[in-house]
Parts: C-alpha cells; sequence; structure tokens
C-alpha cells in the first residue's frame, strides 16, 4: 500500500483513543464531583485524569517517532509497532483507572514500542547522514 | 495555490493563539500570586491555567487531523475548517477567562471543526486502504 | 544532505531530552514521596515535574514551527536553531531543578530559538502565498 495510509490510520487510531480518554475525564468530573477548573482533591478522578494527561505527554514521542521511522525505513514496520503501542495504551488505561499500581503492564508495552520506533528511526537516520558525508 | 502553503499558515496561526494563551498564564501567576512551581491554589488563575492546558491537550488531535485531511483529501478544505478551530478557541478562550460555565460554546465549535477533520481523513483513508486491497 | 535528515535528527535529539526529563519525574516520584496519581505536595517534585510539563507545553510550537520552517526555507537553518533550543532546554531543565529563579536564561534562549523558527516560517510562507495570489 502507497503513501503511508497504513501509518495514517493507526495514527488516527491512537488519536481516537487518546479522545475517549479525555471524554473519560469529563465523565469523571461528574462522577466525582470534581468541578472545572480543578483538577484535584478526588483520586479515582485524579487516576483517569492521569491516564489522559500521561498519554498526552507520549503523543509527541510516539507519533513523531513512528513517522519517521515510516518515512525514513518502513511503512508497515511502524504501523505494527504502532498498534502495539495502542493495545499497551488501552491495558495502561483500563489498569490505572482501576488502581494506581495497575497501569504498569500497559505502560511497559507502549514504552517498548516507542522505544523501538525512536531509536529505529534515530538508528537509520544516523547512518543515512554518515553515508551522506562520506 | 500549490504545496499545503494554507494549512501551514493557519497551523503558525492557531500555533500563535496558544503562545499566547500560555503568556496569560504567566500574567495570571503575577497577577492572581500563584508563583511557579504551583498551578494551583486560585481560581483565577486555574481558568487561565486550563485555557492553555486543553488547548494543548487538543493540539494533536486537531493539528494532526488537519494535515492528514489536507494531505489525503483537500488542502482548501482543511484550512478553512482550521479557522472555525481558531475562532472556537478564541471563543473559548474569552469565555472561560470570565467563568467556567462559559466556555462550553467555543469548546463546541472546536471541537466539531476536530470531528470533521478527523473523521474525514479517517473516512478518506479507510477508502483508500480498500481501494489499495481490491 | 537531502531529505531533511539533519532536522530529523535534531527532532528526535530533542525528543530524547524530554524522555529523560519524563524519567526524572518517576524518579522524583520516589526520591520526595509523591506517589501517583498525586502531581503535587512537595515543592522539590514539583520543579521536576514543571521541567517535563513546561517542555510539553512547548514541542508543538517548537517542533511544528522548526519542520514548517525546513520544509519551506532551510533545512540546515532549521537544524542549527533546533540545536539552539535543545541547549536552552538543558540550562532550563538544570537551572528549574536546582531552584525556580534559576529558570529564566534557558527558557529564553529556547524561546527565542522558536521565535525565529515561527516568525521565519509564518514569514516565508506569507511571501509564499501572496506570490501566488499574484
Amino acid at each position: 500500500m502507497q503513501n503511508h495510509v497504513l501509518v495514517a490510520i493507526v495514527t488516527l487510531a491512537a488519536l481516537l483513543l487518546y479522545f475517549v480518554m479525555g471524554f473519560r475525564v469529563g465523565r469523571a468530573r461528574s462522577k466525582y464531583a470534581v468541578p472545572a477548573p480543578a483538577i484535584s482533591g478526588n483520586a479515582d478522578f485524579e487516576r483517569v485524569f492521569r491516564v489522559h494527561a500521561n498519554t498526552l505527554e507520549w503523543l509527541p514521542l510516539f507519533l513523531v517517532s513512528m513517522w519517521l521511522f515510516a518515512l525514513y525505513w518502513s511503512d508497515a514496520f511502524a504501523a505494527a509497532v504502532g498498534v502495539v503501542w495502542i493495545v499497551g495504551r488501552i491495558l495502561y488505561m483500563t489498569g490505572y483507572t482501576r488502581e494506581a499500581g495497575a497501569r504498569s503492564a500497559g505502560f511497559a508495552i507502549q514504552g517498548l514500542a516507542t522505544g523501538v520506533l525512536l531509536f529505529g528511526a534515530l538508528g537509520k537516520l544516523i547512518w543515512m547522514a554518515i553515508q551522506g558525508a562520506l
């Protein structure tokens, strides 16, 4: 498939999951009585809030690394690792919403997926820069 | 106009608005006596802080969706919807700064604009993937 | 060097620095006894937390502006200014971790670098739009 269509679809799927996390924060505001603009005061709310906030914190790492991997190396491999990231983030969301200790497995999965994309892209780019300089 | 110049200009205009929101947070720190690194303690400060933070939360949804829409479908339409997003965000900023309840109209406008871009791009990409697989 | 390899490498270097900042937040959680999901309660922790959060707040401004500058104007110049941004962010991290007042120099450097990229790209794009419309 041409034109990075796979990576683009995985990108929008990840953004949809991220949107769902934001929607859950809005719902948790009323459920746990934490009206805007407060973002703390109830631990159940704070866990739902942090699922969304932590995913935002990782989005630039994940999305930029996945696209650079796709652009400079392999579209299909980047998209496949991107699906692993989404699975990790779903486990992170369901675990962390239950209790803070249950966030580790999903977090590790998405972290490994991001590392593969970031260091894979970086290695390929440094290789290209060396080749170009010779 | 070639080369996605319109979408690029709308992108930088949105980032300038986002920069203004960040500048207002700095100013609100002194006005309401909330020195760094604190981010809470005064409701007037917290609303100004949340205008900026919520816009950051939506920036990946908006910018990535607008660019994918522009790259895979229509540059001019993506840029036009991007202008609607900016208008919604300005209303959100001025409303939320006044009171938490006055943030809804602007929020709805920017949310609809983002939805059009995200689901438009996703629909087009799934269509392309099906075409490619046939 | 072709294909924006320099800007891509600077992008990943900036993301690695941002990753280190996130890692320091996790370490500060145990050091200062601020367990998840809390993000406040200890000023030493809060400064380490805000180093990471403020950098996240600036990443879209910096990365998008650098890439638009590289795509529409000069790859090498964008990458060079990107290195200045990274240096400013390192000074910001080490300063702010020590005390809130020591964050200003690094913050100013990365802010100037971002401004050069944002207004440089915007100026070039508006010029292109005018040329295209004539």
